[in-house]
């Protein structure tokens, strides 16, 4: 049998076909509809699976069940997508509609719930079953599976892993909220505080690497760090200690056997998850007896969004 | 059937026989022997139930199961007291061996998640299955329960809710991070507070409230407040302020249908959870398609920990 995964974003539609042991079959990419009406977007992907299976010689009695993340909020139980500001949706039917024209079994999840399920499943947190992913990218999100199912709040509303205040009228966060995880941990704060550095030192190897502000992206610290440079260090110090205070508190609410990291920033591998493993057993409740996690850096990559939504269709 | 609701504590053992709508049939108290050796304690336990069902005409066949809650970091899959430093407790088979003593089935959870447990079967809660017990006592503590179940975290290591960082650096917190919500909202917090702003107003009422530091209590800030003096409704609006913040977290994190508030600082009812339900409702992430909890204070009161530990085996 086979499942299918259905990555929904603002531009495209990536979808893949993946196998029982998660295995990705084929992949496929269409553009995202924006027009108003959904059933256009529902038309596009049904016939995107029958052109993909076509492809791959895979018969429709083939298809075991379709899997979707989407971005926004959504009701899972109700397959239905709440609001979605990037598709410009409220109260879209998406699972039951994709339902009654496929004839399968549709489900439907948060893109970054399905991430953190397709990475427990088949990626970094494969030998686990309680972990937690959190995306470190233009903002800060993230999905929660306990005993191997996703845990999403009542309604699907749950888990915004990234609007947790940890500095008490701190940075302005995106949500209206000051101080959030997200306004310091993300692509978006690391870029913020490294373009402050820079103005604050004008000396540092900083402005070699990235020669002007607006050339500033999340490597610009890390990489002059690598090099010595002071002023960056500092900003990555800072960076993994509020990240650090971030995926502490996750770990004393939750207690995951494992972390797991998502989005840009992850590119620094080890230089990132050893000195927030130092810091996170520094700073969880502890003794002895208090399993400690493990902080791994997600595997899946582009794939994620394809392989955690067939994952919500997958069966143990 | 009955079942047998057992509240361990430093000083006391608390027993009761529940029944299976939860009514409070009979309780009995004891000393806690605090001697190294934990099978005086589960024979003391024994005796105390044989003794209280006597008391009551109920025969031992009567009696479905135990539930007991204790302090500390328990495995409740095992039924191990991994540490309870109250008792000197290190790995305390205690469910297995007063199973073996009284011949029932013998579960074990943290007192503050069978409290959690019980406002929500019936207490407080018991209209939802999704919430969070905080409890504003000396610390702050708490659990969660997740579709009418406990949840524990790996191992049971979770939930330590008081130890969530809203303050990066701010106040000393007993773990040993800085600026935990048990820092800032526990009812010791509070107190601290209350002094600082005393100090710093010598012609405050709260001096004619608690005529000397040392008598300042939860109540001193909020009893002057309603009497308006103006520094004890600026320790009042800050302490409810900071809790505000938690509690947001936890519901942007939780998503949960309500916030049952425990621990002697819920003595102030609607005079706090009205204005938290506020800063609530203007702090979390939001959106008209978003379901708002509930912010309720607990019910049980003396009772929760006897019906909490019963609650864990009580069947639906």
């Amino acid at each position: 049998m086979y499942y299918i995964g259905v990555d929904i974003g603002g531009t495209g539609i990536k979808m893949g076909i993946v196998k029982e042991d998660y295995t990705l079959v084929d992949k496929s990419s269409i553009p995202t509809d924006r027009s108003f009406d959904y059933k256009i977007i529902v038309n596009d992907i049904a016939k995107q699976m029958d052109d993909l299976i076509a492809k791959n010689g895979i018969s429709k009695d083939e298809i075991g069940a379709i899997g979707i993340g989407c971005p926004g909020a959504i009701n899972s139980e109700k397959g239905i997508v709440d609001y979605a500001n990037n598709l410009y949706w409220e109260e879209v039917p998406l699972a039951p509609a994709l339902a009654e024209v496929t004839g399968k079994v549709v489900k439907i999840s948060n893109d970054a719930n399905v991430a953190a399920l397709g990475e427990t499943k088949c990626g970094a947190g494969k030998k686990y079953h309680d972990t937690i992913l959190v995306t470190l990218g233009t903002g800060v999100g993230g999905g929660v599976v306990i005993e191997n199912k996703l845990f999403e709040g009542f309604e699907s509303k749950g888990t915004e892993l990234g609007h947790m205040v940890i500095v008490r009228n701190g940075e302005q966060c995106s949500c209206g909220r000051k101080g959030c995880l997200e306004a310091y941990a993300s692509a978006t704060a690391l870029i913020r505080d490294t373009k402050r550095a820079m103005e604050k030192n004008k000396d540092s190897l900083m402005w070699k690497f990235s020669p002007s502000l607006d050339k500033v992206d999340g490597r610009t610290s890390f990489e002059c760090a690598k090099q010595g440079d002071k002023a960056a260090q500092e900003v990555v110090d800072e960076y993994i200690a509020y990240l650090g205070e971030g995926v502490s508190n996750f770990v004393n609410i939750f207690r995951p056997q494992a972390i797991l990291l998502g989005g840009g920033v992850c590119a620094q591998g080890e230089y990132l998850t050893k000195p927030l493993k130092k810091f996170v057993h520094d700073n969880t409740y502890g003794g002895k007896n208090i399993p400690e996690p493990e902080i791994l850096i997600a595997t899946l990559g582009n794939n994620a969004g394809i392989i955690g939504a067939a994952s919500l269709v997958i069966p143990d």
